[in-house]
Parts: C-alpha cells; sequence; structure tokens
C-alpha cells in the first residue's frame, strides 16, 4: 500500500534539483526507500532544511548519479534542465515542472541531448509549500504524467516511469502538447474561474458573505492558493489557457447577453435584441420573445455543465458512481463522530465520500455519508437502532 | 439542538402552498413540532405524497389560517402571493423564493395589501428536488433572510422570524434589493461559474479527464444543479446577476489579454500590445515588457482572489479560524475510518472540517482532519501510538 523499496533500489542514484515542496517529497519518498538521493538548491539554508528532514546528502562532491530530477521553479526550469544535461553527460534528466511543451521546446532549441530528457508532471500539491511541507507520501495513488520526446529514449521513459511508480505514483504518458492542453481545462482554468468569483467578495457586504453557503465555499476553495507561482504557471501555458479562456468567456458572454434580454423585459427601453426575432410567434411581444429563448439559453448553458460534470471520474480512477447519501446529525463534541464512525463500521458498510456540514450559529453537524448502493438501508437502520437523527 | 416547539405552538394554524422540497420540509418541520399544517398544490399528486409523509392535512375546506408560506416555483411566486393575499384577508403572507425584489414589486404593482406581505428566503436546499427529498430539518442552523417591505408591517414581520426560529433556521433581516445583490455574489455568479467551467469538460479526451483532481471537483460540484431551476432563479435576478457577471466578465478579460501578451512573446507576429510601453525601461524588447507587466496582472487576479476567499466566515458564523490539519492514511476497508474517529475521540479533540481524498487506483484514502490550533500536535502524537500513518 505504500512505497516500492524494490522499484526503488533499481533506479540507481538520484540527484533532486530544488528542495521545495515536490523535489523535497520526491528526495524524501526515494531516500525512504533506500535510495541515495544527492541534493542541491541554489539557496544554502533550503538545502540544508531538506537534508536536515532526511531528504539526503547534499552534492558536494560532484558524485555520479543516473537520474537527476529538476523540481525548480517554473520560470526557471528549462535553463536548470539544460545545466544538469550538460553537467551529467550520461545521466536521465526529468522535470516535474506543471507545464511541459515549454521545457521541451527550450530543450530541443537549445540544441541538448533530448534522447536523455523526459519531462514529467507529478498530478499532487499541497496548499502550503517549502521542504517543510513536503511529504515522501505526496505522490500516493496520484497520476504521474510522462512525456516523452517523440519516439526516443525508451529505456530514459522506462526510468522515469519507475520514477513514479516507486514513489507509489500511477504513470500516465501523453505527449506535452496534450498534457498542457488537459490541464488547461482540469486544472488551470478552474483555478482563474476560482479566483475571479472570490474576487467578486472583496466589495460585498459583510451581511452578504455571511449568507455564504457550501455551494461558495467549494468554489472558492482553491482560490487560496499562491499568487507568483500561478502567475508563473499559467504563463507557462498561455497558449492553451488562453484557448480554453476564450471559450469560457463566449460562453459567458452568452449568459450575459441572455440575461441582458430578459433585464430589457423589465425595462424595455433596454432591449436591444429586436432584430433576433424575426422567427418569434405572433402575439408575442418581441422583448418578451426575446426574454424566452434567453432562459433557454441560460437553461442550456447550466445543461452543458451537467454534462461535464458527469464526466469527471469518480474514486479509484473508475466511472462514476451513483452513490447513496445517508445524512446523520452529528452534535459538536469530542467522541461523537468517534462513536458515530464506530457504529459505521460495526454495520460493515464502507464509507465512500464524506463531507461535514456545520450549521452555522448551532453546536451541530450534519454529516453526509456516501455509500454504494445496496447498503444505504442497512446503515440507516443500524444508526437509528444505535440512537442516531438519521435524516430521512 | 432542533426545532422550537414552543415558538411552533405560537404560529397559529399554517397554509403551506406548494409541496416541492422547500414546501414539505417547512411543513414536515412545523408538523413535528404540533403546528396544524394545511398544504396545497395545483398537483394532487404532489399534495398526496407531501400528505402521506406527515407534512399536514390537505387545505380543502378553506380553514382560516393565520400564516401562509408559499413555496411555489420562483416564475409563479408573485402570482401565487397576490392570490392567497386576496383569498385570505387577514393571514400573513411569506414566500421562500430565492429572489425578492421581483416578487416585492409585482405585490407592489398589483396594489396589493404590502401591509402583509413579508417575503423571506431560506439559504438551504439540496441537491434533489420534490417532497421525497423534503426534511423537516432541512434549515437547521441556516441563515433565513427576512425582507420587511420598507418600515411597514412590524407584527407581520416578527410573525415571519418565528416561523424561521420555529424551524430552527437563524433569521437575517435585509431589505429585497440587498438580498438579491448578495445572493448574486455569493450563489448565483459562482453557479454560471461552476456550470461554464464543468462546461470545458465536454470536449476534453478522457486522458486529460483522468488527470482531474479535487480542485476540478470541488469547483464545478454544483455544476450538478437543475438547468430549468437555474433558468428561473437567474432570469428573476438578471439585474444584480448582471452586474456582478459584467464586473467578473471585465477581470477576465483582464487575463485574457494578459495571457495573450505572453503568447505573443513566442511569437512575436502576435504582439499588438507594443503601444503599451511608451514607459518601458531601455534594454528591453517591447514584447517582453508588455509580457512581464501581464504576468504582474495575472498574479493581481489571483491575489484578489485570496482577499475575497480570506472573507468567508468558518463553521459557526465566527471569522475564519486557522485550523490546523493533520493527515492520517486510512485503508480502503469498512471499520477502518470507525476505528479511526474512535481514536480521535478518544484523544479528547474536536473535529473542525473533514475531507477524505481516495487515491485514483489505490486501496487507500488520506484523511485530512482540522483541528483547533493547539490540539493538532496531541492528536498527531495519540494517532502515531494507536498505529496509524500519520503523513508529518
Amino acid at each position: 500500500m505504500s512505497l516500492d523499496a524494490g522499484l526503488a533500489a533499481g533506479l540507481g542514484t538520484v540527484r533532486v534539483v530544488g528542495t521545495g515542496l515536490l523535489g523535497t517529497s520526491v528526495a524524501l519518498g526515494l531516500a525512504h526507500s533506500g535510495v541515495r538521493v544527492l541534493l542541491a538548491d541554489p539557496s544554502p539554508t533550503a538545502l540544508a532544511l531538506a537534508r536536515d528532514l532526511g531528504a539526503g546528502v547534499i552534492d558536494d562532491a560532484g558524485e555520479p548519479c543516473t537520474l537527476i530530477v529538476v523540481a525548480a521553479p517554473p520560470d526557471v526550469t528549462a535553463d536548470v534542465v539544460l545545466a544538469e544535461l550538460a553537467a551529467h553527460p550520461s545521466a536521465t534528466v526529468t522535470d516535474v515542472a506543471s507545464v511541459k511543451n515549454g521545457v521541451l521546446q527550450a530543450v530541443r532549441a537549445a540544441g541538448a541531448d533530448l534522447s536523455r530528457y523526459v519531462g514529467s508532471h507529478p498530478m499532487a500539491g499541497r496548499e502550503r509549500s517549502g521542504a517543510v511541507s513536503a511529504r515522501g507520501d505526496l505522490f500516493l495513488g496520484r497520476p504521474w504524467v510522462v512525456c516523452p520526446p517523440a519516439a526516443e529514449g525508451g529505456d530514459r521513459v522506462d526510468q522515469v516511469r519507475r520514477l513514479a511508480l516507486a514513489l507509489g505514483a500511477v504513470p500516465v504518458t501523453m505527449t506535452a502538447e496534450q498534457h498542457d492542453a488537459a490541464v488547461a481545462v482540469v486544472s488551470h482554468v478552474p483555478q482563474i474561474a476560482s479566483s475571479l468569483v472570490a474576487a467578486r467578495l472583496t466589495g460585498a457586504d459583510d451581511d452578504a458573505i455571511a449568507l455564504a453557503g457550501t455551494g461558495l465555499r467549494d468554489v472558492t476553495r482553491i482560490a487560496a492558493s499562491d499568487p507568483m507561482l500561478w502567475a508563473q504557471i499559467l504563463a507557462a501555458n498561455a497558449g492553451p489557457v488562453l484557448a480554453a479562456l476564450r471559450a469560457l468567456s463566449t460562453d459567458l458572454d452568452d449568459v450575459i447577453a441572455a440575461l441582458a434580454a430578459i433585464a430589457a423585459e423589465d425595462d424595455p427601453s433596454l432591449d436591444q435584441s429586436g432584430d433576433l426575432d424575426a422567427g418569434a410567434p405572433a402575439g408575442h411581444a418581441p422583448g418578451a420573445t426575446a426574454a424566452l429563448g434567453a432562459r433557454a439559453r441560460i437553461a442550456r448553458a447550466v445543461a452543458a455543465g451537467n454534462l461535464g460534470r458527469e464526466r469527471i471520474p469518480g474514486k479509484h480512477g473508475g466511472s462514476p458512481t451513483r452513490y447513496r447519501v445517508v445524512t446523520v446529525l452529528v452534535p459538536d463534541q469530542p467522541g461523537s463522530l468517534g462513536r458515530l464512525f464506530a457504529d459505521i463500521g460495526a454495520a460493515g458498510v464502507n464509507i465512500e465520500e464524506l463531507s461535514l456540514e456545520h450549521a452555522p450559529g448551532r453546536a451541530v453537524g450534519l454529516l453526509e455519508v456516501s455509500v454504494v448502493p445496496g447498503t444505504q438501508g442497512r446503515l440507516e437502520a443500524a444508526l437509528s437502532a444505535g440512537g442516531w437523527h438519521v435524516v430521512a
């Protein structure tokens, strides 16, 4: 269930360049599996911290290594990769930057040895940064994208895939372009949308913000992310993000136009949409008909979101399962959840997903427990029998 | 901790018009507290279902009532409120529609008895709809906005506040305009943003969607909402939503322009931003300088999101607390969480927030337990001593 020491041993000596969150996590995971890890970082303080955390030894003797992991900030990754390729003429070099094509193009443009460079991207991270937040099991079970440069370098690619496996990650092969287009849609655009929605709150009244529910909390959770890091990531993936954002902007403009048509219903002097109504049924005022169509456009935008949401896989990477939800009232006291989960365990039911919502201003929470269909009834009966308030 | 039977008894006979999710939940909560509840709905089937669930009696004898709760679909709420005001000349009438100013204006425009109408909006709901999903404790601990029409109707307003309190909700007084502007920002704009981000996934490859992490899941959770209901809600609040969406669109355009300037760096033929660089330092190519400014603009957009996110109150309605997070590896077997929570309870530590993340393709989960500062060390020590893998 944890890291694979056998795989790790086959990696040889690994040099990790950059001892921030990701680099130190890679180093810790490998070092814990017995790999000899050499550490490098331009900051002596960051370097000493990683060593003191047990991530490896400081590489001051130019010791030979077989694999180099570059975990530098996005805007210097390509330069560091080129320097490592030049300084270590037989080692395989990978990097863990979250955008891949720019690094690959820079390595290619510099005329470096492309057969020894294999870019990669572990889909893992934390909201906190730095070596102090690093953990050797950060990559456990997460996808780790490996981007072979064209068809070259089979053995080198295998080496990077074994690195991912040794850290408990699941290697996924795609081209740098495919990777960058994918993360634009599944990571970068959601980040921008979350930030922009949260930014709307800066000018709102306290009374308005007090009405916030779990919907707003969920949408804006990642808006707490690091601005400088994200400016680098987004800039490095400007092309693919731009394409996805422009498509989103077109959809947004359509919702805005639909709402403007509806607002014009209440104040017909604002209506500029009459010329859209050539095919309107007789007996409808032009403004009212435009607004009817406008409601359908809004419904279509929300329905398109339904379809997209349904495509996100469920846990364990499988297709989404329709879980059943059992909702239980939980008094806000130490031990309540302990007793509750002991009772759930005693019922022999596995919990698929969990969500605990606290009632604002009340010493009570609602725990929503998702279970596979067929176990819901048994769980509800067991909990009710145990004296829990199961919300029917 | 539950509903207040004393308050409920003082309400007199309550008529609930519309036996969907919200109306039936109101009726169930009141009926369970001993209130006589009269039920009405244009659908005989929906009406019989609510009665069979124990929500009240069918109102076929025109029995007198003191308070009427209109829980009709948003697009017919105003008409139903007017009909109820006319048919019950002494009763107070409230409604629970999620947009308030349109209903108020319609009641005013119709010349109805404004002293007897008090709009309201319980900030509660479920992703499922209909009487079958109703629950009497749906409003427990949630804000319930009460909108007095100007300074009129003090006793009537008190009556609606007591309704909220009897259902366990927290009454919050604001004008209809304040309410509508607030929900535009904390509810309606997040809904649209979530739907638009999710809609981007409809055209993505399966391989891309397989890279989805918790960020995307959180941002798109509410994208699963009902399109027709949301088209009605957004149309009813077109003005305030339009204002907030246009501001968001301006911010989005700025991010797009910044990314376009950066993309033009790589392909200078695309650069149309040279004329922005009149004050550029000597020695920088115009495109590169525009792109530097562009990175700062992106960072500012993300930083504005940080500020907005920090304004969202923590649980119990207080200001946000910086919880400490303890992360524990959980084998994916029935009873694991039971044993874990029993151990947490035995340590005497209260859980503030919970998040269970399953590793795709792996039979293991990571449970993140948020606790108040000062209890983290004790909890980690207790769990480690109990044989749990606490992720440091």
